[in-house]
């Protein structure tokens, strides 16, 4: 088992790329169960009320997140690929069922997981974008610091399942 | 196995739907086969002088079309789903290795076989698109048309092969 063999491109791509001392069993049980993803998707003080996952390609993956003062942004994208334990693929480029969609700094996520050697996970997550002005919005979002602080959220929750 | 379960929108997709008497093997070998496909893919007198296949979800597809007149139409999108003499998906919002894309009239094509019960094939094509606009185009251009006339080139070849 081997991660994305292509290589990332700095000027469309943001990557976070950590381990974790969870299996991973666990993390992609955290990324796949609404109920949990709803505890730790969205780095707090923001929220996930909701969350729709339909895990096949084609299928839903649709969050709902709110910011301290009530604003919610609801996206809803398409799973690209679906490997137990290892990978996940999902885009906001295509709507479920794989219908063209556009919007605000489309991008496709690529999540892979495997095993640290010591009982851990190495976590890699990955943002492709269209173009160099998506990813650079993406990245003073604060995608990096954002997607690590819901990780770390996710490895607390799962340690206590 | 079964077609598309989802139900169709009449003002966003377009479908082809035609009985062919060749199996579903050969219509599969040349869809996937870039020097097949380079073939019979033009309604003549168009030609497709370039083809590059990567079967596999995430792979290239990329087509060269040429007009009469020597315009060359170059596309590349990335397969979505590749199921073996049943189900072909791909679409041009993705580039390969499924990075975000845009341009005109960006759609998803799902290419479905079945044996028809006599050694022939029920073979249907459907471009799924995001607007209305983007359908009527693809409409207005001949899709239907087009894809019927580049199929009965398919199934010309394939009985020739």
């Amino acid at each position: 088992m081997s991660f994305t063999p292509h290589t990332l491109d700095p000027n469309l791509d943001i990557e976070l790329d950590r381990e974790v001392d969870v299996a991973p069993e666990l993390v992609w049980k955290a990324w796949t169960t609404p109920d949990l993803l709803k505890q730790w998707f969205a780095p707090k003080p923001f929220e996930t009320p909701h969350c729709e996952i339909d895990l096949r390609p084609g299928g839903v993956f649709r969050t709902v997140m709110r910011s301290p003062e009530g604003t919610e942004f609801d996206g809803a994208g398409c799973y690209l690929e679906v490997v137990p334990n290892e990978r996940l693929v999902w885009t906001s480029a295509l709507a479920p069922g794989y219908r063209p969609q556009s919007g605000e700094m489309v991008f496709t996520a690529i999540i892979e997981l495997r095993p640290n050697g010591s009982g851990g996970t190495r976590y890699r997550a990955v943002a492709m974008h269209q173009t160099p002005e998506d990813n650079k919005k993406h990245t003073d979002m604060g995608f990096v610091e954002g997607w690590g602080a819901a990780l770390d959220q996710l490895v607390a929750l799962v340690k206590a399942l």
